[in-house]
């Protein structure tokens, strides 16, 4: 039996508040340069350390052995989707990232502003890293003039130096397609092609770019260096069963940054706007209490400093967390879970395969007696290490939302 | 999507050193009769020790849950394919450990010398386990009299006892078959018949091995009590990807015993002779250091130790490899995992399913602040409880071969 058809039967609606915060790229590994311990470990946490002491820990893969996740495969494996089963293209989590609000059914492309010869022969695939200014004046040149392409609308948006985003929004589309990207110098820019041959949508779709292509390089023919661009990743938004309809609980999403405001709107949560730090989004979160059964509330900052190796500014954005954490605590969900999407070590400067570790905590998560909330805690943990995919269930379990399998 | 076109998919080629120890049998439990010590736990270890604080642990499953693995199940998965998808057969393995070199698709079989009645009846399947010695004369005159049957090669090796092997290499052959074997005494030998009815090769070997009987069974018909042979696990090499097609590494073996030599080069690894002692495998490791990119060296003495149900000489067998421990280490490898292929409890006086102890060493592998490297230490690793097959993609991880996973 499909174990999501068997959770998705056993799932009962209940009135529990159910609450997931994010640090981003939380977990950390313990080196020898940092006296054998991790941001979590060295940061001073009281209101964490009493959490701790009531609730259950583990560590969690987010994909699977061995594999570094980004935000989109890390984020889908928290809301509780195979991340291997559910894949979203770079194209469309670029264009999250840079607040498109995506509708579904929307293709996105990455794109890159690049150097063209007389020819048309691709002599720099990022015209020598424009400045986002630059970048931005083409799009905006562009966006002026190819606003639809028969009943499609084109969504362009700039990204930093030379990247920017293409979105298609229309009927009967769909992707993925091959990459108008040689993918070095030398080479013409490759006609796209559906990567199913049989499939119509697809082919209405590369023939919707070649057509962008016909009208959009005249505009910024004689531009220099950026006389032509790439385009890449070429997906739509895929079809994600929602949330609320899988979970039986009402979403709502406290993020700050686009990306993560994009990957729960992905999933139907509602974007809840306005908040700038972590106080706010937990104050946030009290205001909206009774609005909401679920929040997903997302903190950039662990992230940040992972991916600088400022073990130090790490150890701050936790302290800082920590110090905001009784703000949410004044109205206790009845499931807390807090954990990260991945690690970011400062060793690796960047998102690494380590499993993350994750507090648990509600009325039956029991205590597993462990005094703080630490990776080498949670190796102890009665939650073992397991697959993030299945937080949501365990949070679901916390707020007794399964019925029995089985008499 | 399946997970190793994904691994495979992300795969980097890099210039990192990665070494797979294996100390055979290596993991223990711990009873009252050994004051709950496991002889890891009991053995002086120094260098173990302080490898150990720098590295991370877990236990690995070398199968599935209370499965006990042969050689053969436990060194594949080590070597990351999946014992259920990659079955070798018992004549294969059989072969391998009695050093014949194989080929790809040479069918095997494991054959028994036996006693039969003047109606063919068996009536002792191991011919009263004739000494290894009568079994190498009656071996020697098979091998003297049946070279080819058609233009296939007949390849025999005698055994220990009354066990032998008979290898047939030549075209479209394949298996598995039925055995050659009524399993009891009282009946006669069987006709082989193919697995898959409908397999042309497998008929073509099934008609093989009644010729093969037809030519055999008169040169042995007046000795005694050898006058008869019964055959089992008849199957041909499996096709397996190539190691170095499937990782990105080059690899090398450092293997004494002829099984292990045999299990490595399955997935073609390249067979370094010479050395007897782990020292001198070490030493060759460090000479050969810049010819691979990864190295399995294979210790059987706690294996052998363990089957014997000797405790002390298990002990010893761990202090012998900590001594010889920081040969390796002079040529500090990128990535090092020590461990078993499953653990040969002293009290179990074999293989079992107990879950092996496994180190994992690296600049990014982090530390579990573990004093020492154990069984019960193991428990409390970051890696958790996991799959053997997954260990060389977190061997993968740690020399930083994976691209991300997503944006």
């Amino acid at each position: 039996m499909n174990l999501d058809a068997l959770y998705s039967e056993l799932t009962l609606k209940m009135n529990a508040k159910v609450v997931l915060v994010v640090l981003d790229g939380l977990g950390d590994i313990a080196t020898r340069e940092q006296n054998f311990l991790t941001p979590l470990e060295a940061a001073t946490t009281p209101n964490l350390d009493a959490l701790a002491k009531e609730s259950a820990q583990g560590r969690m893969i987010p994909v699977a052995p061995g594999i570094t996740p980004g935000s989109g495969p890390g984020h889908l494996g928290l809301f509780g989707y195979d991340p291997l089963e559910f894949q979203v293209g770079r194209g469309v989590i670029e264009a999250l990232g840079l607040g498109v609000e995506l509708q579904p059914g929307d293709v996105c492309a990455r794109a890159n502003f690049a150097t063209l010869d007389a020819n048309g022969i691709v002599t720099d695939r990022r015209a020598g890293r424009i400045p986002t200014e630059t970048c931005e004046k083409l799009c905006a040149m562009l966006s002026a003039k190819v606003k639809t392409i028969g009943d499609t609308e084109i969504i362009i948006k700039a990204g930093k130096e030379h990247r920017f985003v293409v979105v298609f929004r229309g009927k009967g589309l769909e992707g993925p397609l091959t990459d108008a990207d040689p993918n070095r110098e030398g080479f013409a820019i490759p006609t796209v092609k559906p990567r199913d041959a049989k499939n119509l949508k697809q082919k209405k779709m590369a023939k919707l770019i070649a057509d962008f292509y016909k009208q959009a390089l005249p505009i910024i023919a004689k531009e220099k260096p950026a006389n032509g661009f790439l385009m890449r990743g070429i997906a739509h938004q895929p079809e994600i069963p929602l949330f609320e309809d899988r979970y039986k609980l009402k979403p709502a999403a406290l993020a700050v940054y686009p990306m993560y405001k994009g990957l729960s709107q992905l999933v139907g949560m509602k974007k809840i706007e306005g908040p700038q730090t972590i106080a706010e989004q937990f104050e946030r979160y009290v205001a909206e209490y009774d609005n909401f059964d679920f929040f997903f509330i997302h903190y950039k900052y662990t992230d940040k400093a992972g991916e600088d190796g400022n073990f130090t500014a790490k150890m701050k954005a936790i302290q800082d967390f920590d110090a905001a954490l009784p703000i949410l605590l004044r109205k206790r969900p009845d499931v807390l879970a807090i954990t990260g999407d991945h690690s970011t070590p400062c060793a690796v400067h960047g998102h690494s395969w380590h499993p993350q570790p994750v507090l648990l905590n509600s009325k039956l998560s029991g205590s597993d007696k462990l005094e703080r909330f630490t990776e080498t805690g949670a190796n102890l943990g009665s939650l073992g290490v397991f697959e993030a995919k299945y937080l949501i269930r365990l949070m679901q379990a916390n707020a007794k939302m399964f019925d029995k399998f089985g008499a």
